[in-house]
């Protein structure tokens, strides 16, 4: 019955391949690199309870509890402008949708920008949950390619074959999800010039941005685009942010900045989608945000630095030759290539078997279906002790 | 710029006359009954309190704030899983998905079922947040007609006409917003006819179910259709249900209900949009829930009862002949028919200057444009004094 009356868009979503997978995860005696979560042990827990007790005192609960505008919660968007500010990005609350996680600014971006047939650029490897939300829409994926010389016109012409238009590039900017791979301003200002070129929307996902362990910050896309054309309101730059990975993931609290042509449809969509993001939830970040932000993130950022060392020295000593991985600066992920003969997905199942060892097989955050001989380490949520051990046991498989 | 590249399901985005008009309420002379809002003073605080403490609580702290499942808190799906059962409908939590509110669950169905150019089916007038919702997919309006003869094949013929097909019949069965009118069990079982004719899903908006103030329950749709297939897998019927109107909206937790096949999809589509509902609000409302439901929501019926009654009393006593209005069974709004010759929204401009009385124009919950003689008025939040004030002042303006 259901398949005759389905939308087409359906057929493009299907169960991820990391969903299923973090099914087998409960067992006990399995060590996982393959979550992409934070550690719990690290939530700001007393703060939360503070500030929800605020948020249901007798001044707010009323407040709390009830409808809000679409937009968000206005102390809070007032908080967002001021951190963009600081990284560079003049804009004010009317510049800010609050939305549930970054993942629903993307799914909205999808909405906003795609017909079916249009073209999204998205790196390869990319974000696997970028690639869910745009499914729906029935869009072409073409290669993003920042350092090399492709010109703009072949972007254009394989999307009008394609039967479509270009309609956006997609990049993960900061230690992004899966590769730990930041853009460098090189990189960035040729997304600029390429969205100019293109006149394209250009998505910058900075899930990761606050959590950097060394290196040279570099602006955001935003703010480089904002130092060419003087005014956020001329930018073409739509900045995805979240609380997922500094405050807590469990609220759904995030946010996009961007132009007001572009919010103020964005808020056409939150009020038709689920008419605004948990009330309170958005006030108690709000409060949390204000009181220990910057103190909890670079408490955050001195755990995960460690845990990334740990990773990093434990490969060097364990890995064979043949096997490679980034170096992240920050974020929660190390990604390997494998030799070529080697498939992830198999070598997962062999390593579930034999090693109790998980890990998420590369090949899903390629848009064309290749990556077969990559994998992703996650080394936020494993303590050092397990990271050496996890490292260890791959590092036998894999010899 | 932005125009070129926006998406075409963006021109059937709008502004809402009635979010615009809400900007106007913050002045504190205005008598409002235009909201559809739940009185806060109402609100279960104190439960919510607790619910949030236990929730942040050593044992909770971790799970609350951290991701979780997209189908959503297993003990709070349990828990709707019973309430269900109560209503006639058998199932288990493998048929419920929890939804960023009632309004997600719309969203999502457009989603699962509209291609541009397919037909809804819906009532004239209908829920606007389901119009708003079903817009961004690009569909064809039909008119619902459940106590007409009007034949199965005419529907069909239509939507091809249309270009499509019809995908879907959406009904709010229980004191409809904005009509506060009931749909029988005959309408309610021509329904299951239609559905089964036409091979189409059949969205069942049970948002109000709750707010039965006087006369005999109707059962469920979807229990109906339980009644006559035996499982709800077997059935076309899905059900919305909300938290919004019982204990608070400001949390944003709803369901959809329905059979298997359905979730699945649903559970794909709710992980590319947002991941999964804020899980420390499924925690906390699945805590209320077990702990209050029945008590709470027996305390707002007789509320809401009364507010109703002044309401129609007050209707009795001022309005001038010509007009009609409905006498609803409960839920939170009543709907005017005017003279054909006054216009909703003219009506309201005038009535805001002249009498600061605020209303919802009755035009823009019908798809076809008509029902410009149209008002709905709230009985919800407003108390008794206000109540009798207000339409004392409307029925001075329309006599």
């Amino acid at each position: 019955m259901w398949d005759q009356i389905f939308a087409t868009r359906m057929a493009r979503m299907t169960a991820s391949e990391i969903r299923e997978l973090l099914k087998l995860l409960d067992q006990p005696d399995i060590i996982s690199f393959a979550g992409g979560i934070p550690d719990p042990k690290l939530f700001p827990a007393k703060a939360f309870q503070d500030a929800f007790a605020a948020a249901l005192g007798p001044v707010m609960q009323a407040e709390s509890l009830q409808y809000s505008a679409s937009e968000g919660y206005p102390p809070l968007r007032d908080w967002i402008a001021g951190q963009m500010q600081e990284l560079g990005v003049p804009c004010t609350r009317d510049n800010i949708l609050i939305t549930s996680g970054s993942q629903q600014g993307l799914d909205y971006l999808g909405k906003l920008f795609l017909s079916p047939g249009d073209t999204a650029l998205v790196s390869w490897p990319t974000y696997l949950g970028a690639l869910g939300a745009f499914n729906a829409y029935e869009p072409n994926y073409d290669r993003l390619c920042l350092h090399t010389n492709r010109p703009p016109a072949d972007y254009a012409q394989r999307a009008t074959a394609a039967g479509g238009q270009v309609k956006f590039a997609y990049a993960s900017v900061d230690f992004a999800n899966p590769t730990g791979e930041t853009i460098d301003r090189a990189g960035r200002e040729a997304l600029l010039d390429l969205g100019d070129d293109l006149n394209i929307a250009l998505i910058e996902d900075a899930a990761y941005q606050s959590l950097r362990y060394d290196g040279e910050p570099v602006p955001p896309v935003l703010a480089l685009e904002i130092a060419r054309k003087g005014d956020i309101d001329a930018c073409r730059t739509i900045y995805c942010g979240s609380f997922s990975k500094t405050l807590a993931p469990g609220l759904r609290v995030g946010w996009v900045c961007a132009a007001q042509p572009v919010i103020s449809r964005l808020v056409l969509m939150k009020q038709a989608s689920d008419l605004h993001s948990a009330t309170i939830n958005q006030i108690a970040i709000n409060t949390v945000a204000r009181s220990i932000f910057a103190d909890h993130v670079a408490n955050l950022r001195s755990t995960y630095k460690y845990r990334r060392d740990c990773m990093l020295n434990a490969l060097s000593q364990n890995m064979p030759a043949g096997v490679e991985w980034t170096r992240p600066e920050g974020g929660m992920f190390i990604w390997l290539t494998l030799p070529d003969h080697i498939d992830g997905a198999t070598l997962l199942a062999k390593s579930l078997e034999r090693q109790r060892v998980a890990f998420v097989p590369g090949r899903a955050f390629h848009a064309d279906g290749s990556g077969g001989n990559t994998i992703r380490l996650n080394f936020s949520l494993p303590d050092e002790t397990t990271i050496n051990e996890g490292i260890k046991r791959l590092g036998a498989l894999l010899r």
